[in-house]
């Protein structure tokens, strides 16, 4: 029984059908899945496949396709799936997280105070998680994500304009092979602030944490206008994106990598790459959903380098 | 000597050359530059091109590429420029006002007190302008500009977003035959506030704006993310986005369609449209100037209707 390298969690809607889809499509020899067991199940039955649960992580025989289930208890099994595989890859570093969507709103109203995976991640492993995303050739990292736009401007500050930015350097290189990322910073408001006449965070923040960046031998050009990084982005001149908040960067990305934008935390001891879509729970049943997001996640969760 | 019904303003920095190349590419009969005739003459020499001085508008001779050049007086010559051109539009309904780009910076240092030429000429019209775009089968228009980002949320109202949807909606079907446009109205918030978790601007006045606007018998489907809205048109299901802030619509739509978005100008009683790129005076007598955004923008006037 050779170890799965890949802990899946289908999560909700559409979760279990693409994550099953996305296995069999591509290979499931290095996966897990981990979840509910009648929503698995199910779905394993409508397309028709051999799913064999299994009591633990490392029970899986070679070749089957495994389900360890979780069941309901203290908190709904989706949230209970992320908890026990992110223990486990917290605990062997050779294991990757591939997290399906889950629906916040559904889960709240179940006890579930996190804000998404990313958060939930953050408060499993003790430290803040940068929330990133791949897709065309780029990597877009966010200083602020799940944030009301009011009060993106009061949360920005060198020291985390600078965290962002080295956590999602250091990813590149270490997980990558990336050496020496060309890195954008984005201003915050329209044109970059042009020079204070729009806005002064470009002046007081923004640019000096690109300038302690530079002195810290990354290769920096900011602040910059979101046009202008994805502007050199589709000219393939830029490894990296560091967007001010999340429609700032995610939008022109997802534009650009129509359907294959994954989301990657950062800032973790554990590696976790995600779709980038909801729940579509209108889709459910359908056979509509597109398996494309699961797909491209699963491909990227193989791309990582594990361990240092 | 028939009229010319487009006004060409070269502008400033690659402005000149790409103006006079794009009217040779694609054909000046209807079109007379308006300009500081120094910059004017030297590109024209550059390209070999005979360029007409002409004393007044409808002076220019059957076939002949045309100037009407405008000296530096209380105002520099390309402010001056934009002044006559836009005053002669709002004086005969069939011109249209075609515009290369400006440096605000630059034109700031010599008494120009707005923020471009869309403020320029709401002053000139006396009537607040809305700032729009179109590009990638689109139009985008805009709640709030040049605006800082910190301030964006506080000048969203009900009856702004009304506004600027419903003089959006109105060019689409008065200028592009448009009967009945299929409109997206971003929220403000990541996840357009996912229910107020992320923010209340949609449900207390973007949402309330758009029942508002199907009321009226738009066809509206809003607040929705930008996200969804941008995914929307690029399965081609999209006649108009409504962005509550400048890098939530422009990004996106420049990536989509790349240098080839044009500003348009609405809510005035004039017709101008405009190149979306700067003066870019690194590549001022390079030839490396691409010519896309002003042929797009010559294209795209040409296409408007005249008059009701």
């Amino acid at each position: 029984m050779p170890p799965r390298s890949l802990l899946v969690t289908p999560g909700m809607g559409i979760g279990p059908e693409v994550a099953l889809r996305a296995l069999v499509a591509d290979g499931h020899t290095d996966a897990l899945l981990i979840g509910r067991a009648a929503a698995v199940h199910s779905q394993a039955a409508v397309l028709d496949l051999d799913l064999l649960e299994v009591p633990a992580i490392d029970a899986c025989p070679e070749g089957a396709l495994c389900l360890l289930p979780i069941p309901d208890g203290a908190e709904p099994a989706e949230v209970a799936s992320i908890r026990l595989a992110a223990q486990a890859c917290l605990a062997d570093a050779t294991r990757t997280l591939v997290t399906g969507p889950i629906h916040k709103g559904r889960l709240a109203a179940r006890g579930f105070r996190f804000k998404g995976h990313t958060d939930f991640l953050g408060h499993l492993a003790g430290a803040p998680a940068v929330m990133a995303f791949a897709g065309a050739g780029v990597m877009l990292a966010l200083v602020t994500d799940h944030l009301p736009l009011s009060a993106v401007s009061g949360a920005l500050s060198k020291p985390r304009i600078c965290r962002v930015t080295t956590v999602a350097a250091q990813a590149l290189r270490q997980q990558l092979g990336v050496e020496a990322p060309r890195i954008r910073v984005c201003g915050l408001n329209p044109h970059a602030g042009e020079g204070g006449v729009l806005g002064r965070e470009e002046i007081d923040t923004i640019g000096p944490a690109c300038d302690l960046l530079r002195d810290a031998g990354l290769s920096v050009v900011g602040p910059v206008s979101a046009e202008q990084a994805f502007t050199e982005v589709a000219r393939g001149e830029v490894d990296l994106v560091v967007a001010m908040y999340h429609d700032q960067g995610l939008v022109p990305l997802k534009v650009m990598a129509f359907g294959q934008t994954v989301n990657w935390t950062l800032g973790l001891p554990l590696r976790r790459v995600s779709v980038d879509h909801g729940t579509a729970d209108d889709l459910v049943g359908t056979g509509r959903a597109s398996i494309a997001g699961m797909r491209s996640a699963l491909s990227f969760a193989r791309r990582l380098r594990r361990g240092p």
